[in-house]
């Protein structure tokens, strides 16, 4: 049995900060060795600072560590950050831990949109990963990747094999996320009980500007944008955990329905031809039944970093529509990254 | 004072009745004279058939009425019908009142793609109602009007202005829909219960069809479909009342963004100008907070009768995007064929 | 028709405050004249200053108030307050303008034990309002008259006439919470989402205290806490408004169970006779169905200032048990106040 | 290894019918060989038959099988019933089952009060299995073993070491049950929106008598009823999984508020030592936090088996309060009834 490689985590009492260390109790690759988040934290244990949220008990392997400031160096051997990407904070922080030479697998907004920072969705743009050279030329040996917003990441992994084999030219997608998707405390309940909120700051844009970097190619030691037009509306509806996404498409081939079914229902990228602990056997999941995907039966499909997709039908405005879900604070957030850091150790990038 | 006009209700018993019976109590043209439904009803006093499920008590005035069926002879002049447009009961029911020589206002999906049947939005078509002597050539002195499906009404209501001024070519709307569309029991609580549901049996079909019939230009003695493209996509989240739309629209003019607004902000037709009684004085407000409209907030502006309109943006696929809602027990179903019926009183139809 | 009397709200941006704004609103004895709030608030229009979280629209005449800073003077004739009792705040303001000379009308707990305030539901010990000469002895010619805890309001105006007939010995009452009754933002979405919180902090411990101080008795200028046992436990559910409390009752007497409900059926006391504008017409209604109150269909009853009684039955462990509902925010809160400020003009006690 | 046992499943397309497949899918000691069901259902293999609405996959195992006429015989060893026990159909099924010779292990309420069939907690009244002897000597070789209703397994369970250490005399249980507990599709989504009922039909009955049969005593050949006065309120909340109830008990003995709690914590019995497949660790988990137990937290404790307790407190009527919590469809129904059924496996009384 190999040594596991010693893990930080930033914001580790956030929402997602607790996804990870759920996600990671049990990891045949990681353990976790440092623990880090905001001001009111720091030096209690972690069981002091973090109200556990989730349901089971606080792994008994984290309850007794210190909580350390989300500064550089921290005992470990790459850092997943959940720290948020407003105000600067993720930024300051993700930036100080790349220069002193961590690796930073970040699930955070801050870099995201950065032209030497990979955008990362292994089932789709691995290539992608050739920035990290380009970005260790501009500092130390140390690094950024990111994973996507997420609902970006459901929205962009459906799309990828149709892109691949049809070409998608125009994408319309209508949202309709969770509440874990805001943190802790994050949406009051007055706000959303019995209501619908058709706003989500910052989330559309996201998606729009995402969506093309994810899928553009890597030439020319950038990425290039994919040439394809990308609307978002989003909402938050009453639900805890599991975004949903109505799509329309426009491709430049005119598939058959039954080929845009078997693209997404067959695809599989070099996550699951590596075997990656944490890639689904099907990144995408395609249902006939007339009423799924639904939020609470099918968000933890492929231990909650499957996408299931259902009624694929053909559009009057565009090509084809179908309706997509995923599990946002797994495959959406700390799902990602750590399927991301599987892949760098694959490949031999963490060294 | 005039003497009010007697109206019967067919499915009173359900939440579409109960409406009726609620926004009629102190109508002043209209006073409920009879009451039918389904057979488990029949013959008990409507405070022994019916439990009552809005807020507020059940008006004394229908108490201790009988519960008859839903087949003519009914003691009055007009009648509302709620009936369920699946499985052949309202149309059985309805075409035996036209028959009758009863003007009957419905809100069932019976008869409303029918040729000669006016789907009437009061602010939109009223031109349709020249269907009514097409219908009357072809039977009794009575008559059917239907108004729209309940996601249908809120989006051509929305759009008319639009296409008046712009001409719309496509639209897109994605659904949010309420639980009361359903009636009662419908939802049952464990399938929304920390769920979204993508499927509602027929509606994407409805608003695909009835939107082009509104839209559409009566012309030789009949309704010419609009000639653009609709692609609903439609879903039940957990809200009691209030449907909420995602829209984008495609025009043949290229307005700026403020013409677009003042269509909708400004918008105004003959039941305003008629000052009919139940029509709203802006059939669609124009909202500039960010996150509005909300199903909670919004659901009731303009007594539940005005459609409200926020997040008008440019689209990366199509032209303009925005959010609408509006109540759709009220100006979805019972509040739009009360509004129906007064525009036919007022043109002199009833007669 | 006489002139309004001029009222201040001290926490006017709280759910609280918006709720006495729009009861307020049309109020015939009346006028907001000044609001107040914390830091955030102060010098900007209400407008700018308020996120209107209640459905239909701020009212245009406190849109552009400026909102003051809590402490006196403020131009008005008294003050209604729904500071926050924790921390400190609402009683140095609330002191500070009873010092000042206002007559202080207070939602807030932080004055309520005061052995010299009085804990006012104006059906059931209008006498404590002797106090005000006991602590006008103490003062200036200001005093505070406090309203008490949403839940205790509920208990202990159902208990009043059982008490005043039976003699009440122990009360074992168990709420079911609204989310309205930790104010805005209160409760995260996703700590109540499919979810019962048995615990609000410091509520319990209200109900036992406040209850036994308004059922008590005026005497050698204090009040003798009522001879009785409470038990509350205190949950949290998933409802905006309305507070639900299963509560079983021990009795010195033993009637029978119609006695019982008679007692609480036909309740009036001062307030009726003397038609006080907020007062309803039935402080407590019995019904007698077997699933009523509900949360959603009886917190309106009185317009919010009644208390729905039902499934009274004989219990196995006390003497009789029934379920009670009202409006947390309007009989538990701001209606409370105002109805306690009417009767304080209608005893001439505001001069 | 030995041979798995043949178990036959009555009502197995309801809530708790699934529950019995998802619990049984991997168990040691049973496997499924039948699946009955009500009419509709009959003859079309179970996939056809089910929707299935438990998170996660229809077990492949009972896709294929077709569903059977609640009549003996069926093809197995022993059979679980979910039947409902309201208008006979269960005592009817289970009655011919148990005439047959077959084993019943019944969830149904339809023979739980029967003077010759054990109410069977395992952890609580084991010995009450001597019934299955006085049972048999007035039939055949089956017999039916019941578990109780879902709220009063969980009250009876927790009362049980108070019970046995200190005497419980009086209990008063106020309860926030789960929509499943209703079945499906149960309550109406437009019932439980925004809403508590107080109302569930028969369910105080059911806990103020099944209650003290539990806790009663097995001697001369009949269960003695205990000697204990039970209050039951009962209310449905909006919650999917998880009965929630806050209890007071008065006790005959004075035992200090550590040995109460201490009672409770240290509880094991019989299946622990058996150390029974089903068997939580601990029966009882009490836990510390003031805001524990929580329905979404707490309700999978022990893979659902466990009732976890809070907030035990002194009480100002009785002597203590408490709040419990547990699983209404595991520990409150097809988990007690493996439970059962692998008790009487190693008492050797399936033979």
């Amino acid at each position: 049995m190999t040594k596991k490689i010693r893990v930080g985590i930033l914001g580790a009492t956030g929402m997602v900060g607790q996804r990870f260390i759920q996600l990671l109790e049990n990891h045949p690759q990681f353990e976790i060795s440092a623990l880090a988040a905001s001001d009111r934290s720091q030096g209690k244990t972690f069981q002091e600072a973090c109200v556990w949220r989730l349901a089971g008990e606080m792994p008994e392997s984290v309850k007794s560590m210190r909580v350390a400031a989300p500064e550089p160096p921290l005992d470990c051997e790459l850092v997943f950050s959940s720290l948020p990407g407003e105000g600067g904070a993720a930024r300051a922080s993700e930036g100080a831990f790349a220069h002193a030479g961590f690796p930073v697998i970040s699930n955070s907004s801050a870099y995201r949109m950065d032209p030497d920072v990979p955008l990362l969705i292994p089932e789709v743009n691995h290539e992608h990963l050739a920035l990290i050279d380009v970005q260790r030329k501009n500092g130390s040996g140390g690094y950024v990747v990111t994973n996507p917003n997420c609902s970006t990441i459901m929205l962009a992994l459906a799309l990828a094999p149709l892109h691949a084999s049809f070409g998608v030219t125009s994408v319309v997608a209508t949202t309709m996320q969770a509440l874990s998707g805001a943190g802790y405390p994050g949406v009051a309940s007055l706000a959303i009980s019995d209501n619908v909120l058709p706003f989500i700051d910052g989330e559309e844009e996201k998606i729009e500007q995402e969506t093309l970097k994810i899928l553009g190619e890597f030439k020319d030691a950038e990425i290039q944008a994919a040439p394809m037009a990308v609307s978002a509306q989003c909402h938050r509806v009453n639900v805890s955990d599991g975004h949903m996404a109505a799509v329309r498409v426009k491709l430049e081939a005119s598939p058959a329905i039954e080929d845009v079914k078997n693209a997404m229902a067959t695809f599989t990228a070099l996550p699951q031809e590596l075997q990656l602990h944490s890639a689904p056997k099907s990144p995408i999941i395609v249902r006939e039944e007339p009423d799924r995907p639904q939020s609470r039966l099918d968000r933890d499909a492929g231990n909650g970093m499957s996408v299931t997709v259902g009624r694929l039908f053909p559009d009057n405005v565009l090509d084809y529509r179908f309706v997509a879900l995923s599990h946002n604070t797994i495959r959406g957030a700390a799902g990602a990254a750590i399927l991301n850091a599987e892949l760098l150790i694959a490949l031999g990038k963490l060294s």
